[in-house]
């Protein structure tokens, strides 16, 4: 057996209580290198005659990808407390690894070989709030979903969908709008909405927060946004807001103030200031969002600063009730304000939902205490580099999405913030260039697939743009220029969805990717239930073998009926 | 190049912030299979004509275990944030890893290929105290070291010595003999005392607190203390403290209302309790530390008892100005309760020392948030067995040493708190044999390594004795009992310890391990001084080349002058 890809670390995706009674044990070996593995355990204080205790129970192989086999023991120890090891077996071949190394027969002298999981404390539990596992989310880009009260439109605002946006343009989109248009996502099946920030801001997109207290007045105000949460309460939908945390925008009362007062504002240390007097030119002298002068960036640290946002945090909770945030720029801020964050808004809502934008591998804001899940740009990237720009094999996609379902622990897997696009890159079509069929598959794999999936406003009509700002353009209300055969594909997804457990909470198995005819297989399956997604990616009819023994089972195309 | 076996993630030992300005980026990659890695990197927001700006530097190896190379690169990004990657080679064959996956060439196109280091913030960083690396501590067991005064001897305690210990019996010893034997420790070079439990409880061991607000009047009382620190203090002596928050004594006031009350006490949440009314046997219906009911688990999430033991922890650093609390059975306590206890007692004493009693992989609590050091078992176990048991290699030992150390950040390492034995394990003596010659050797590795080393009292004078209780005689006080060969061999080491910054702060490099001759070259390194450690485990003489250039070198001989 190649040892240099044992691997097993008591911590993270390798160890970890998946619920209050039961530990996850999880081990790599590589691929294909070992037949059977078993997990070997019992209670460190359990002793007879001068041996430990232990017992053993097979481990089942849950994946693999290019690398690696990925092995998974389930295991309630009665007092909460276990020490472990795993026995591997290859053709005549025993292995015993432990966290001193390689034995050939298991020591039982003692337990300080072995792995060892303290204790399970549930208040240290990975626990997201359990209604993501249902809820389908839709994301909303205010400034340009619909214009609801053309009173509070800003000075100059096009007229909607008259134009191409740019950067700076506006087009008079509101919050009322959203609520004039509740009842089209409750059609499309919508269980949550995720606006981009609302509060007060100079730019279209206001990521450049003038007054985190005040809804922006082009948006609407106070009593808007609370008919908006409760008349989407009522239909069963969620609203998840933005927190822009990571830098505010130029206009902020105490940015102004340092750059009124330099040094002598009481504000001085809000930021990171390199020197006084602050300049903007050729880079600012001050750090900021990437190198935007218009985005001073927060010193969360301070006191004073950490108390101000978490005010902001509990603020939206406690007078609008909004059930999630979504943190902006989130893994640029330290982690001991996301654990401050944590305790202040789950304090006040157990519930609520914590998203933080990571694009990148996100394990240390996912232990229990800090997110509840991130936007996973991870599968975005593979899914739109197999099905849109066909860059990726059938195989190549299945392993590294293993890969990635294999580094997390299988609850964050489980909240997974599954978007596809969003308002930072470009359009599901415009990916596909143009290619509708595509698109399709892709609602496909996002609606069946483990996660709380994400679609982005007009994405489910077949709206096209590149990047910003091409990719926030007005949302298309006329019905003839909607695609609503993509509209009835996503609809009927979404049902199906709601329909079969299995499809929401189910786990994830491959059972082919071919990359000769281009085809792959998954399924879901809870209980026994189990749903089969079966995908053709090539351009031509194939008869893909249904790798399953159907005999005995009762057989249903949910696509047909 | 063997692709299982090139590792990194970016977190624990694999990527972190060295200090407020340097980061550490570690790889993992199979033993001799690459011949040079450039680490790859720029700041994600730095573009030129659609192409991300990066740079290389060449990665070092910093050591090797049995089965791995690792390689280190120390990089201080202008602005605090990192995207990277790792370019290897082998022969004519190059390989690109990233995030995602391994490439041919170094895609430029976009960051989301590399691994990201988001943001280097002070406050997230790992940051022990200074003073421990230049500490040399010594564990007392207060009960065996010294009865300074026989008026508060416990009623049938034995005349000092006069008989082995039993799991019961007393001996009189207590706070003011320590002071009593301050000018003993001063002389041999100690710098920081470990004093097991001191607070008011039934057993000789004191791991079962009655009350955690008092003294055991058999060691003394308050102002004894006070005296106690403040001496240490002016002989530049630091004082930790034992802090059994796991679980308490059976004498603990909320625990008897329990037993006496029942369900109706107001303190039934203070504990895990299963059912009533509480039994003991066959065994405790209610948790207990291992599976004694003397020792009833601490109900450490609950609000009442966190305030209590919070409490606790900064109520003897503000009177006593402790610098220092050892936490016991650690790991069995929840995560949540070590962050508030850090928050705690950093606010008041920014400096105090945080040690958690961990025998097992420890990375959890040491990602900045807990604590500063666990007891380093680990390096104890790999120790005993190669100058003790004589069951390892020299080889063994210097891959065990290499895999321990770097499975942590390096400033974990300069940091842990090196024992050889402790009040849980057998005298050193004991373990070796009766042969003093491996007792030096043991002493030799431990005072020259890397970490803060800590000698269990009497080891130094060649005491004997096996587990628990044989391992907690009474401290020798008969000068003509005492090995003063050794104790002058130990005193040497110290003095040599301090002498030379390389000793203390110096990077470990192992230069040679020979199965053959059994001997075991490292160095340590600071600046442009380094220390050569020479140890020839075999019993007989032998020639052992010094494996560096040694021209144009300044040589001494440490141990001779």
């Amino acid at each position: 057996m190649r040892k240099e890809a044992i691997h097993h670390r008591s911590t993270d995706h390798f160890a970890y209580a998946y619920d209050s009674e039961t530990l996850h044990l999880r081990l790599q070996t590589k691929k294909n290198d070992v037949d059977h593995v078993e997990l070997l355990f019992g209670d460190p204080y359990e002793w007879h005659d001068g041996a430990w205790q232990f017992q053993t129970m097979p481990m089942r192989k849950t994946g693999s990808d290019g690398l690696f086999d990925y092995w998974l023991a389930e295991v309630k120890p009665p007092y909460r407390r276990l020490r472990y090891g795993f026995v591997l077996r290859a053709g005549g071949e025993k292995l015993v690894y432990t966290e001193k190394g390689f034995y050939h027969e298991a020591p039982s002298d003692d337990t300080a070989y072995y792995f060892c999981f303290p204790f399970l404390h549930r208040v240290d539990l990975f626990q997201a709030p359990d209604w993501v596992k249902d809820t389908v989310w839709y994301q909303i880009f205010p400034e340009r979903f619909a214009n609801g009260n053309p009173a509070i439109s800003p000075k100059g605002a096009r007229p909607w969908g008259s134009e191409d946006p740019t950067p700076t343009s506006f087009f008079g989109g509101d919050l009322q709008g959203i609520i004039d248009h509740l009842d089209y996502l409750a059609d499309l099946g919508i269980t949550g909405i995720y606006l981009t920030p609302i509060f007060r801001a100079p730019s279209n997109h206001k990521y450049d927060t003038a007054d985190y207290f005040e809804i922006d007045p082009h948006f609407g105000d106070k009593e808007t946004l609370k008919t908006l949460v409760k008349r989407c309460h009522e239909k069963g939908i969620r609203v998840m807001l933005d927190a822009v945390f990571n830098h505010c925008g130029y206009e902020f009362g105490p940015f102004q103030d340092v750059l009124k007062n330099g040094a002598a504002s009481r504000y001085k240390d809000w930021f990171h200031i390199r020197e006084f007097p602050l300049q903007t030119e050729p880079r600012p002298n001050y750090d900021t969002f990437a190198f935007v002068p218009q985005m001073p960036k927060l010193n969360t640290a301070h006191p004073e600063v950490k108390r101000y946002l978490l005010d902001v945090a509990t603020y939206w909770i406690r007078e609008f009730d909004i059930d999630g945030w979504r943190l902006d720029v989130a893994n640029e801020i330290d982690h001991q304000f996301w654990r401050e964050f944590r305790q202040a808004v789950k304090a006040l809502k157990p519930d609520v939902y914590i998203l933080g934008e990571i694009w990148h591998d996100a394990m240390p804001w996912l232990r229990g205490d800090q997110f509840d899940a991130v936007m996973n740009y991870q599968l975005a990237d593979a899914a739109l580099r197999f099905f849109a720009k066909e860059d990726m094999s059938a195989s190549e996609f299945a392993d590294r999405l293993m890969h990635v379902l294999h580094s997390y622990p299988k609850q964050v897997n489980e909240a997974a913030f599954n978007l596809l696009g969003s308002h930072d890159t470009p359009r599901l079509l415009t990916v596909c260039g143009g290619d509708v069929r595509k698109v399709k598959l892709l609602f496909l794999f996002q609606l069946t697939f483990t996660g709380s999936p994400c679609i982005y406003y007009g994405d489910e009509i077949g709206m096209t743009g590149g990047n910003d700002p091409e990719c926030r353009k007005c949302m298309v209300w006329d019905p003839e220029k909607q695609n609503k055969e993509l509209y009835e594909h996503v609809k009927q997804l979404i049902a199906l969805r709601k329909q079969y457990r299995a499809l929401r909470r189910g786990d994830v198995a491959f059972l082919a990717a071919d990359d000769e005819v281009n085809h792959l297989v998954y399924a879901k399956t809870d209980g026994n239930e189990t749903v089969m997604i079966i995908i053709n990616r090539s351009n031509e009819a194939a008869e893909i073998p249904m790798p399953i023994d159907a005999r005995g089972k009762w057989l249903v195309n949910l696509l047909t009926g």
